[in-house]
């Protein structure tokens, strides 16, 4: 392994060295009568030794097979970034002051072309020469938090975001936007909702699905709607940012509570779940859909509530899923469980004695469902009516995933297990979109 | 607690009790100048002692509220089903032989008015009384299997279910419908196409969403889709039938591997993932809506392999997941975990040692989304990558269920862990979109 040529090994890792190439270098390869130009790319660990990788001028990475016929010179040292960042575009101090917090993720990364590695470029002079147009919105102040994958991120990390957001918004910032990972935004904004209370102005979540080096990046349109949306929007709520559509269009503004990544690649990944989307920008305006939010105030007055207790866990059932699994997480000490069921909130009756159990020893258990859309109802059978008199409780509309944070949420609040199910049955953060969480009576039941 | 007003207590109970009456008779009260006539219906365990439920004509049920001067009176005793069924229409010898298997659900039950019980009603004169347009599309034979809730089906059942299909197809079925519960009803279809190979007819699982006594049922609708299916159509795979829209116009035809109960409630709920719808039915014609299916044939020679592995999990990722989840199910002698992974696919660092140990003990780890949509590439990221070189196996766009089914049916096949890898990445039954399911090199790489 050469340091300077990343993932390259055997004859390919042999040609490159005899060239005394580096990954950021200018190669000229010429094979079968054509030519490919471009900056030496690293590889992965798990790429063969027949290819090397460069990135041509379109911003494709192309793989050249070595063949031995190939012709292969080095044009250039590691030229890349070839451009002196720009000074930063003079700072106008009468715009709003927005306070950009760095987690991770693909939205801050930049892959360096000298190293291969990917580094977070989030200093606010970084920001203005990728995103020029952020100085036209709003006086930018950036820190960076972590600089992670946001599958690493735990129930730790988001006491940290919540810390610090609520932090600069003491200190004057007049919206705060937060870079992260993909992966598990819609946690966090989940568990900055509870953490996060009577906020006075706008706490945006952004992240992009493509790497701002990547020609097809959404990181700079996200972010330019992300900070519009911290220095300008009336409400004073935790949102996530997102493109709308596949194209660059609009950008859809979700509630932190019920909104899921629902594709893996597309720019349009995040939906907005069992409720009407928030508000949408489109056109550099900031569009309310709703009239039920939270209005932005001048005051300082928010309260933090960031502690959460890492011991509840969200299980999936599946049919013939092992009673056990329930029994193993009582025995662990878990003080939640949230159940995603199926249908209504259903889970086979063989786990209704372990579910009995963990109840019966001071577990929270709480049901879901994994449809997705709808409302658990455990009145209609017979199953879910038992579920209910055995204790467990109904979380309506709820995603499971902000069901998962909510309960962590609350069992940091209160060790009262009365007043935590109150707490997670009362809707605090939007996260119930009606106020009734289940009908008392049978759905076609009408009182008289 | 008495037998003939189960569920009613305390004033209820004795109100009841004093007028002789039983759930089943017809009752009329008289309160605060209005009439409520309808069949006394008992109540869930859950209900107060302070209302009398009937079912009214429009056949809604309501709760009416005892009051000290309301009047209630007995008019009739249990007369309901008022009807007798009528005599089965003369069945039509030339029409194709269909075989409805009943495994239980909402679509195969009935009230019974003078018990309160669930029943499956499916004997073909019980059908041909319910929906009597059946006996004019194919000559019905009728099978209960199970009369279960569709949550306590397990892997079992499945094994079950695909010896009865075969059985019946062998003496000459010329299609065959299954009338399931739509919690797990994605699940059993994933089961059977995996179960059910060289299938020489369609296979047709349906379900309600709604049961058939209720005004909104969207149970006939979807049986005479089911049976028209069945008898006529040009495929011989095995699919789901459910409602395309809340309206009753047309019937969605789902493949097996591709489909999903994505709301809890909605005639619409079932949805084709990551794959074309594939037929459709429309004013009583079968419309295919893809070129590339099995077609009908005439003979019998399916292939029936239906053994599952029972020690197979799955276990959705969440942010703080605590790894000895994954020790645990090695522990336990599970053969196989499904990852419902993050985004691309990706589980947090802190779980690749356990991963690891578990690949090292032989347990067969594979990957797939929680994002529902799209496809996992671990190759994008240093995690993917890195899970990857551990030995976890990327399951492209399949399903989170069909993958934790084929898993199961893959360890139901061979005990031979290359030969159980090789048949989890091999395109079965179409639970792959593309015939390849990983790019070996990164996304945006072109080799040339």
């Amino acid at each position: 392994m050469n340091e300077k040529l990343p993932g390259y090994k055997g004859e390919a890792l042999r040609i490159l060295e005899s060239l005394g190439a580096e990954t950021g270098d200018f190669i000229r390869i010429e094979k079968e009568g054509r030519v490919y130009e471009g900056i030496l790319m690293p590889r992965s660990e798990l790429g063969d030794d027949k290819h090397i990788v460069i990135k041509i001028k379109s911003g494709y990475n192309i793989g050249v097979r070595i063949t031995s016929d190939m012709k292969i010179e080095k044009k250039g040292s590691g030229a890349k970034p070839s451009f002196t960042p720009p000074p930063p575009p003079k700072q106008r101090p009468d715009l709003p002051r927005v306070v950009i917090i760095s987690t991770g993720g693909t939205i801050a990364s930049r892959v360096d072309y000298r190293t291969g590695a990917v580094r977070p470029a989030i200093s606010a002079s970084d920001l203005y020469s990728i995103v020029p147009e952020l100085s036209d919105i709003a006086l930018i102040d950036t820190e960076i938090l972590f600089s992670a994958f946001s599958e690493d991120l735990t129930p730790k990390h988001w006491t940290k975001i919540a810390e610090r957001v609520a932090e600069h918004i003491r200190r004057g910032a007049q919206g705060v936007v937060i870079t992260h990972g993909t992966d598990t935004m819609g946690y966090t904004a989940a568990a900055l909702s509870f953490a996060l209370q009577n906020l006075p102005v706008p706490v945006v979540l952004v992240g992009a699905q493509r790497s701002e080096d990547r020609p097809s990046s959404d990181a700079a349109e996200n972010l330019i709607g992300a900070v519009q949306c911290a220095a300008n929007a009336p409400f004073a709520e935790v949102v996530v940012a997102m493109h709308q559509t596949i194209s660059d269009e609009a950008i859809a503004i979700h509630r932190g509570t019920k909104v899921r990544k629902l594709h893996t690649s597309r720019r349009d990944a995040f939906k907005t779940v069992n409720a009407e989307l928030f508000a949408r920008i489109l056109d550099k305006k900031i569009i309310m859909l709703t009239d039920d939010f939270n209005l932005r105030r001048n005051d300082r007055s928010l309260v933090l509530k960031s502690r959460f207790e890492e011991k509840v866990a969200l299980i999936k059932f599946y049919p013939g899923m092992n009673p056990k699994i329930i029994d193993w997480h009582v025995e662990e000490g878990y003080k939640g469980i949230i159940l995603e069921g199926t249908g209504l909130g259903h889970v086979r009756r063989e786990c209704f004695s372990s579910i009995r159990k963990a109840i019966k020893n001071g577990v929270i258990v709480a049901m879901t469902s994994q449809c997705i859309w709808g409302r658990v109802n455990m009145n209609v059978y017979a199953n879910g009516r038992e579920l209910l008199s055995i204790g467990v409780i109904p979380l309506g509309d709820m995603l499971a995933e902000t069901a998962l944070v909510k309960l962590m949420w609350v069992l940091g609040q209160t060790e009262n297990l009365e007043e935590a199910r109150d707490l997670l049955t009362k809707n605090i953060a939007h996260e119930f979109s009606s106020r009734t969480v289940e009908p008392v009576e049978p759905p076609e039941t009408v009182s008289v």
